[in-house]
This record gives C-alpha cells, sequence and structure tokens, in this order.
C-alpha cells in the first residue's frame, strides 16, 4: 500500500518537467506561461463500462483518455501545451495496472507534445474514471463547427467505422492535419468525430445554421476490419456512418476550391465525401443516383 | 429522455457568455483570451461515496466540485477564470437533480468570478463523478508551497475541524485572503487544507526542505460544531487537527512582521498557531509548556 501523498510526490518525476512550467506537480495549482494570446480547452472523461472494458490493457486506456481530447484540440486547428489528469481508481486497482495506467498518459502526452502538468487521484468503489483536461493553443485561426455553408464540399481525413475492434483505443488525434486545415482559406468548419459520422454532421450542419447534407456513398472511406466483418458492402458502410469514437476530423470547404499541395492530407481525404445543402436533412447518394433518406444515428449518452 | 446533444445545446444558455471567450459551450474545444501572461490550472473530481452521499443536495455538490478547485487557485494567490466540468452521471439520475446540479456549479462559478465554457457529459452504471477544473490567472506573485523556512510563523485563514457537519459542502473558497497574502512580501508559503491541518502542514514543511513544526495547543481555532458535540476540548483539538475538507488556507510568514492592515483577514487569523522548526516532526505544545509529539493524520485516498 503507498499512501496518496508518496504517490503524487513520485509524479512530478514521473511526469518531469518541460520548458514554460512555472510551478509543476505538487502543489496546489500549476502555474505556466502562456505560449499564446489565446488558450483552447476541453475535458474529456473515459469511464470504465462505457468507453472501455475491465479487460482492455491499462496502458491503452491511459492513451484514449489523453488522445480523446487531443482529438478536440486537432478539430479546433489548436496544438496542445498541458494536460491535467484527474483519476478515479476503483479500491483494489492493482498498482501495477496504475502504473502502466500512467506509462500510456505519458507517451500519448509525448507524441501530442505535451505535458502533464497536474491533476488529482481519488479512490472509490466505483468504476475506473480517467478525466483528462487539455489545454492548448491556436497558432493562426479557430476552425468552428458553425462555418459551413451551402454548395461546401465535406470532408474526413480519414476512414470510418468498426473503431470497436480497437482503433478506439489507438488511434492518434489529428493535430497536424487540424493545424493545416485551419491555414487553408477554403476551410469553413470542422468536428471531431468522435460520436459517428452522421450524428457529428449533423451536429456541424445545425451549428451552421440548420443546413442538410448529400453523402455520395461510394465515396465514404470504409475502414478495412468493417470490410472483414461485416455480411456485405451495404453493411459495412451503415457502420462508417454510424458508429462511434472514429477520432478523424471531418469538415467542409467552399466548392471546387483545390487545398493546397503537400501537408498531412492523405489523397482520399482530399476527394469530397458529399455536399452541403441548403435545405436540412442527411440524404444518401447511391451508385445508381437512388437517393436515401438518413437519420442522424450514432452514439449519444442517454440522459432523464 | 433528453438526448446528451439536446443536452449540451441547452447549457451554452444556461451558463451565459463571457467577456475574452471567443468560442464557448458547442464546439469541440473551448477558445478564449488569455487574461494575463500565465495561467494557473488545476482540476480535481467529487465522487459519490466519497465526498459525498446520495442524499447531499445536488446543488451543494456542484458547489462543493466548483469550490474546491477555487480553494487550490486560492493557495496559489490566483484569480478564477474558466471552468471546465466533466460531468459523468449514473444512468437514472433524475433531470431535476442533475438541473440543481448545474445551478450549485453556475451559482459557485459566478460567486468566484469566473465562467463554465465546456466539459462532457457521460452516462454510466457507477457513482456520480463531478469533475471540475480551473484555470485562472496569477495577478502578483505565486504563493508556493515551498518557501517557508525555520523561524517562520504558521497561520490560517479560519476555524478548523468538523466540516462533515456541513462546512465541506458549504465552504467559500479563500481568493481574495489568498490574492491578499501573496502580496504581503513576509507570506513564505501557502497551502489549502484539504486533508487535515496536520497533513497539509506535514506537505507544506517537507517541500520546503524537510522542516518541522512546533504548534500552540490554545491558538488553533475550532469550528464552533466541533465544540458542540466533542465530549471535551481535548478531542476538538483532534477534529481540528486530523479533520479534512477545512478549506481555509494555512501559509507562513517570517518572524516578527507584523502584515499589511487592512484586507480580508480576520483578526484571530493574523495571530500566529504555531512556529516552524528546523528539526522535522511535529510537536503539540499545551498551554502548561508540555510537548506532545503528533503524527501527521489526517485524510488519504489509500492506494494498493
Amino acid at each position: 500500500m503507498a499512501s496518496e501523498r508518496a504517490f503524487t510526490r513520485g509524479l512530478a518525476q514521473f511526469f518531469g518537467r518541460a520548458r514554460g512550467v512555472r510551478v509543476g506537480i505538487g502543489d496546489d495549482a500549476a502555474v505556466v506561461d502562456n505560449a499564446a494570446t489565446n488558450s483552447v480547452l476541453c475535458c474529456d472523461p473515459v469511464v470504465e463500462g462505457v468507453h472501455f472494458t475491465r479487460t482492455d490493457p491499462p496502458a491503452l486506456v491511459g492513451r484514449k483518455a489523453v488522445n480523446r481530447n487531443l482529438s478536440d484540440l486537432a478539430a479546433m486547428g489548436a496544438l496542445a501545451d498541458w494536460l491535467l489528469v484527474s483519476l478515479v481508481l476503483p479500491t483494489r486497482y492493482p498498482a501495477a495496472a496504475r502504473q502502466q495506467l500512467l506509462q500510456g498518459i505519458r507517451s500519448a502526452a509525448r507524441a501530442g507534445n505535451c505535458t502533464v502538468i497536474g491533476g488529482d487521484v481519488a479512490t472509490s468503489r466505483g468504476p475506473l474514471v480517467v478525466t483528462v483536461t487539455a489545454v492548448g493553443h491556436l497558432p493562426g485561426r479557430a476552425l468552428v463547427r458553425s462555418g459551413a455553408r451551402a454548395g461546401d464540399t465535406v470532408h474526413v481525413t480519414g476512414p470510418l467505422g468498426g473503431s470497436i475492434h480497437g482503433h478506439h483505443l489507438r488511434f492518434r488525434p489529428a493535430l497536424r492535419e487540424g493545424v493545416w486545415l485551419a491555414r487553408q482559406r477554403a476551410v469553413t468548419a470542422a468536428i471531431d468525430v468522435s460520436d459517428g459520422l452522421l450524428l457529428d454532421l449533423a451536429t456541424l450542419l445545425h451549428t451552421s445554421g440548420g443546413l442538410g447534407a448529400e453523402l455520395d456513398a461510394a465515396a465514404i472511406p470504409i475502414r478495412p476490419v468493417v470490410l472483414w466483418h461485416a455480411r456485405d458492402r451495404r453493411t459495412a458502410l451503415r457502420h462508417a456512418l454510424a458508429d462511434g469514437e472514429d477520432h478523424v476530423l471531418l469538415w467542409t470547404q467552399k466548392p471546387r476550391v483545390v487545398l493546397a499541395r503537400g501537408g498531412p492530407l492523405t489523397g482520399s481525404a482530399r476527394a469530397p465525401i458529399g455536399r452541403v445543402t441548403r435545405k436540412p436533412g442527411l440524404w444518401l447518394i447511391h451508385a445508381d443516383g437512388s437517393r436515401e433518406r438518413l437519420s442522424p444515428k450514432g452514439f449519444e449518452h442517454r440522459l432523464r
């Protein structure tokens, strides 16, 4: 058994000290020099039984807890600077698992070029809850959800669906893509695809003033693992449209504009998957030209 | 039943919009203009069954979740600017309770002169977990834990003990006191008393290079409710020394220095409760001059 105090004392050394940190782990709060005149902030929990299972490797749970937040920063066109980590550990959570959890957090932080500067640890009889707060800054403009206009084309940075087969623990936040997209004037809006393409697209369109979209069935990029598992391409497409936790960026851009060459986008990400329409509603356009009305299905927490 | 999306859309209006917020609730992350060249950040969860019970009024749970963090900022000499709130709600948590929880969060934010700009909501089968991240800035220097020196006097901003009788839900963070103390050159170190006077004093002394302290039994301010409940003054004193969640500020200052007149400190807070010693260890000096060795007892989460 270790005391909370002994444990937190070790954390300062474990996470290391970064430039710009005036007061790090081990005081009442952290003090940092601001990297810019703005800050970009988000906070997301991962909960055992909801976002991961008891048998998932703790290192991947820690990684996911960090990367979910970095993916939100990426969708704003922000770079990450600092993380705060709040752990609610189940009583009897093994010390070895805790260590792996912390290692997962640290490597994801390093990969995202940011540093853990504070947080808290508590124990409870409930499930493991890891809540990460990410703080970053905008090197350029903010990529908001509200800028889409009728006629804009719709794009995603990578394939969709079947995240449950491992991607939801192992994805990489599209930080480089986000910063690059924010530099492209033609890009009008962006969102992190966390609840499923249809649901997040619907949110972006709602926030942009109540617009709609047509998606081209043949253009939706499907993650290969979905094609292996699904009965047919039609089923696979449903997964790509509605599965959650893809953590790719969905963006809209002005029609008939070619984005700058180079940059982090793959070739397929440059091809549009659909168009924004003035009329609300989501439609799927099949290869034969037939139109199918879609309802914005995906993952939502049900509240009373 | 409400969907998560409908719920979060309402939150932007509920929490309102403050100056300096470029992108508020409802996008992937919040974007704010920085109030200063530094940021002060902390993050603390409150968990049902640990920090509150199922029968505690949700508004007070929300208040506590905010004020624990503001108390940490206060202990740095910081002012609060922004809050992020992560809610893990039990499935079947009543809508009315959720509304009261949010109202408690909002009024504590207003009282602390800060604004909720983001966060997340999830549901789980586990207990209610409210994790607040507070971000503020230092108007002056940082009040760190590590500055105490042998010979300094020890002080607290208010009475101690018996927080379980209601204070732990209703305390006010000592934000004005913290900023004022940071302006006094004689003040050498400060800490938020959250785990009990002895434990937090021991942390401050450890962080200041392994010092000790003598406390004057007659000078420890005891919260009246403790005196009502305790068998005798001796028992009451034990509560004042070791109970957690007082959320007063403990500070040290150079000996024989009188702090500036005026300011937010009460008269009793100006009187020292003890002295820092070069030799490690905590001692209680009784009215008859006898010395009693104290062990740093208080509240700690036990980790494996």
